[in-house]
């Protein structure tokens, strides 16, 4: 950690991007195109895809750099399995120096208005939009004797919940859970994993989950960010919001730059981690233990007070479920 | 929390146990049974439902007590939805008072052989096998107002994983992120949320699952437990292991009766539950904060260890590989 542990630098290296046509991928695929790497970026629509193109070959550094995009839907086993195949076509079938899986979704809502459909269509739009890649890129890393990195991304929402999370934080922890024992099982083939925990990203997706949050969600996130949702949808990457954006961005690759297995973003994100690391290897063993103090003070009172405003919404989300039909006609919820 | 709040109490409540033929399910089952409990078990196998049943006839207190066995595979949503119609039946369709989620499995692996196929089936037997029930009782309990409970069960590998367990570990990291959710959003319904964490459970499903584990895993978990597996399957369910059982058992449902959402079996379980708390609901801030402090010491030092140990075991760990035909010949992995 002190010796002089050479930092990993993406020059000349091949960088693997899902989710690469928007949001906090593009934004990580310009960046390692702008460092020297060779990017392939994969994304489901083609249109997006060509216009991403347009933002990387901007960022191209050389011409010797290859920088190519790929349209599949990672999400499915065997889509993730052909989008890695594709991609490795343009390097002599050579497994990817470093993925970075920033695919997945957030589609919040209160659990019981769940179906067996939608959260199967959550836990494959978080966990498995990452994992196939994973286990794809893993195999081939591995047959390949490739010494590089994974990189998951999870949320602040895979080290707490809150109402209206329940279709989306088993999959935020699930990645997590995977990447506590990939971290622990790939000491055997030094290769390096990484997860990061943004929070709020100001992203397209975060526009349309917005359109069906509980109000009681957004009311507590609006208290917690200080953003107001209809500004963040008004300024999105425009003024303030492009600054936080860009320091996302900045802070994942630095993080990995740096070999740390939790990357977080801000004072709330570190708090966090440190309050939930158990085993997880630290970033800073002294300062971890000062952010741990503070989350150990700090989150009872935040979380009572979220509790007490959840309990506050009880009369008017009985309501709503009555004109849903969810409740049994007597009122004997109430 | 020092007024005076009433102790959860199961007797005269109808208790449904998910996994309730056999380990710690049909533990549960017998012991809310001897309190009185109205019980209904749901298992796949018949066999092993109608012995289980003579036991729970056994504990029986009072011939009031409505108890009853049902044969489902609640890992898939339907079969789910339709035992607990089924069950409910028995008590004139409504819903249960207390939900046990006890079924699930762990088969544990190297990441690089896991299969499409082998990762959606530990994640059905993981964190399916608890969610559907989940889902389907909490829109009953909702609807007929019942301010019940609904107690998950996930395992120390939903605080942190180790080489082995990357098909188990997002599973039981998932119920965690459900419990999370759910603890906050059921403040709206008076529903309690409780997650048990237990260590290595003596049952006939760890006998299954030693029989698949790695040998690295096996090897690491032998320092850590004091207990030889070839020993623990040899002794099952007999002298020392009886103890170990019954106590978590006897936990379990204690921990349910005061009410603390995390419950945790012993020592390391409380370091763990400590050091990952995050904004969870703590059971004792005091203690708490001293476990954290243990954590914070012991935990780093322990996950070297471990880290170590499992270097050490790369050669072999590469032969193993290149004997199943999963590093290129070149040997370049080496």
């Amino acid at each position: 950690m002190f010796f002089g542990k050479k930092k990993w630098d993406p020059r000349g290296k091949h960088c693997y991007v899902t989710g690469g046509s928007a949001g906090l991928g593009l934004g990580l695929a310009v960046l390692l195109a702008k460092r020297g790497a060779h990017v392939s970026i994969v994304a489901r629509n083609q249109e997006r895809l060509d216009k991403a193109m347009l933002e990387l070959e901007a960022a191209r550094q050389s011409p010797d750099q290859i920088i190519k995009a790929y349209s599949y839907s990672v999400d499915q086993a065997k889509e993730a399995e052909a989008a890695l195949e594709a991609v490795c076509g343009a390097h002599g079938g050579r497994s990817p120096d470093a993925l970075f899986l920033c695919a997945g979704k957030s589609r919040p809502g209160f659990f019981v208005e769940q179906t067996e459909e939608s959260m199967q269509m959550c836990m494959q739009e978080t966990y498995w939009a990452q994992a196939w890649s994973a286990l794809a890129a893993s195999k081939r890393m591995v047959r390949d004797g490739v010494k590089g990195k994974i990189v998951f991304v999870a949320s602040v929402l895979g080290y707490f919940s809150i109402v209206g999370y329940s279709p989306y934080s088993p999959g935020k922890f699930a990645i997590r859970g995977l990447a506590e024992a990939l971290q622990s099982e790939f000491v055997l083939y030094d290769i390096g994993i990484h997860i990061c925990f943004p929070g709020t990203i100001l992203s397209p997706g975060y526009v349309e989950e917005n359109k069906v949050k509980p109000k009681i969600t957004l009311k507590i996130e609006e208290s917690d960010t200080g953003l107001n949702p209809e500004v963040i949808a008004g300024h999105l990457l425009r003024g303030r919001s492009l600054t936080v954006y860009i320091n996302l961005i900045l802070t994942a690759v630095a993080g990995v730059e740096k070999g740390q297995f939790h990357v977080t973003y801000d004072f709330i994100g570190n708090v966090f981690r440190a309050s939930t690391r158990g085993s997880s290897p630290g970033n800073n063993s002294l300062l971890d233990q000062v952010y741990s103090m503070i989350g150990a003070i700090a989150l009872p009172i935040w979380r009572k007070d979220v509790d007490k405003q959840v309990r506050a919404h009880a009369d008017e989300h009985h309501q709503h479920l009555a004109s849903q039909g969810l409740l049994v006609s007597s009122g004997a919820s109430k």
